[in-house]
């Protein structure tokens, strides 16, 4: 199959890399497309060095899959010219998310909306993800009405640069140094901070209305009452969630564990005894979203609330993974 | 008069002395007590070498005022030896918190409680502290019926070793080596985790627990409703905490926002436009519990629900500090 990475120098560009490798997705022929800046530059896939490209007119000639992860404008503006060229895309921007006729899709919970589907499929947002990934199991099982939600969020989901910027603080604060900020709007090593998108008129910054706008659409469930409170943290990799749960129908603590356990891509992470739970630790570079802390919530009537913690890669399972388990659902591999 | 220490080399026996300089406490005579370990050292107040004593009988004879922060074992030991020398006590430790006849004192929300009393006067946990200050104004105003926090707490929570521990871990992180825990469970840096005490049969650590019963006594609110998540993250000092309110009566946001300005002890901080909301590098060494991130919660009723983002320094507020106001209001001062 000949494959387009559209933002292939990017945190999750390097993501799709190995993780096409990992899934051995049959790629024939990969092409790397970036911004002008990294055009002529070379990343290695599967062993070969691979120059990358500029987009250019006619570049999607050819192209059976696309993965955009490049940014909302270039999605917005290269994803069609790429379906008229007949690739199927998946885009792991928020572009096409909200718009009704594009599948909004996470494997796990809704593979009927994605499996053969021709056109664009959008990637949820990376926390929506991890969390759908925590509650879709008892949601089904009891039906949600509410979630309480608040992130701990890691540095890689603002980009390879905010990354760097991490690891020169810790340099920098080992050497007893100031930590000036670049790439994030304040120093991120010792400190944590409000995620550092826009806030709208009702208060919420954009990554929160992604959250309680996309988890609707992927749970299916357009009344779930949804607040979410999204924070940055000195953390390179694996997003966190502290999730509080309000259920319609009855789910005891055991039942809920249960069905956690059984559900695939997540795993189970709730060890009381030794009081080992989630952590991003052991989250980063795996494929499946830890869930632990999971308890009878004392705050709401017996039965109808639950407390979880959960951790997830979110540049795999947020977004490269689950962008290539798409492509294996679309593509019916 | 005459003032005694208990702990004075831990981490909050450090603030204790430099709170009670900066607020012009009237220390005629000053003894520091700690661990047999520390005995024999000198530690310095107001220019002057104290020598770090152990715990005698007889140790608090003459002694007016006993500030303890020494653990709960410690306090259970010596607090009613203090008291029947005649002094005093403010405890730091859990031992008698939940004693009826012991009150939990933040002098902002029930000064009555402390004025003038004698015996022993406990300081809350540090998160309850912090939790209770930042909803107190609301409370008064519209009645809370139910509390969703999660907690970004900071290292030195957990003493002055886990904060040699963060401080070696980024030495160890910019160079490259490994990420030894030994003062906690689990590495810190580039790392949180779930707060590590022990968890009881219901789910809460000991932590959560406490936010959770010290709250309700502390608000004067015993059945309202609390769910807790403490989570300890790389940040040296200052907790953060992500709170989700219902309320009883109908506040608005703009009300709250004034409620909360208005209120001693607190810092509104909550600049949408430039993305400025409270974080711990501007709570750290201060006073004050900032709170931001203030807005109608979508997920509850109009009016009925609120979410709110604090920080406040748990070694101030959240113990000194607090311990030095308790003290005050105890004398008359």
């Amino acid at each position: 199959m000949n494959v387009a990475i559209v933002g292939a120098t990017g945190a999750v560009g390097a993501e799709f890399l190995s993780v096409l490798i990992q899934r051995r997705f049959p790629v024939t022929n990969l092409r790397a497309f970036a911004s002008n800046r990294s055009a002529g530059t070379r990343i290695e896939f599967a062993g070969r060095p691979v120059m990358v490209e500029s987009l250019a007119p006619g570049c999607f000639d050819g192209c059976h899959l696309a993965f955009f992860s490049a940014g909302k404008t270039i999605s917005r503006e290269f994803a069609p010219t790429a379906v008229r060229a007949g690739a199927i895309v998946i885009d792991n921007s928020s572009a096409f998310r909200m718009q009704p006729d594009v599948p909004l899709g996470v494997p796990e919970i809704n593979p009927d909306a994605i499996r053969g589907y021709r056109g664009i499929v959008a990637v949820p947002n990376c926390t929506a993800i991890i969390l759908c990934m925590a509650v879709w199991p008892l949601h089904r099982a009891a039906r949600l009405q509410r979630i309480v939600v608040s992130t701990y969020q890691a540095v890689s989901g603002a980009g390879a640069r905010a990354l760097r910027e991490l690891h020169e603080q810790i340099e920098a604060a080992a050497a007893g140094r100031a930590l000036v900020p670049k790439a994030l709007p304040y120093p991120i090593v010792n400190n944590l901070f409000s995620h550092n998108t826009s806030i709208g008129p009702e208060g919420s910054n954009e990554e929160e209305s992604k959250v309680i706008e996309e988890t609707r659409r992927i749970l299916g469930a357009p009344d779930l009452a949804i607040s979410a409170t999204c924070i940055r943290v000195p953390v390179p990799r694996a997003h966190s969630e502290s999730i509080n749960l309000t259920f319609a129908d009855t789910l005891g603590e055991l039942k809920a564990r249960e069905l956690l356990a059984a559900a695939p891509g997540v795993r189970v992470v709730d060890d009381r005894e030794h009081n080992r739970f989630p952590m991003p630790i052991d989250a980063s570079g795996g494929d499946d979203v830890l869930v632990g802390r999971i308890r009878a919530d004392p705050s709401q009537p017996p039965g109808r609330g639950l407390s979880l913690f959960a951790c997830g890669d979110q540049l795999r399972k947020g977004a490269a993974l689950n962008a290539v388990q798409i492509a294996e659902l679309v593509t019916n591999l």
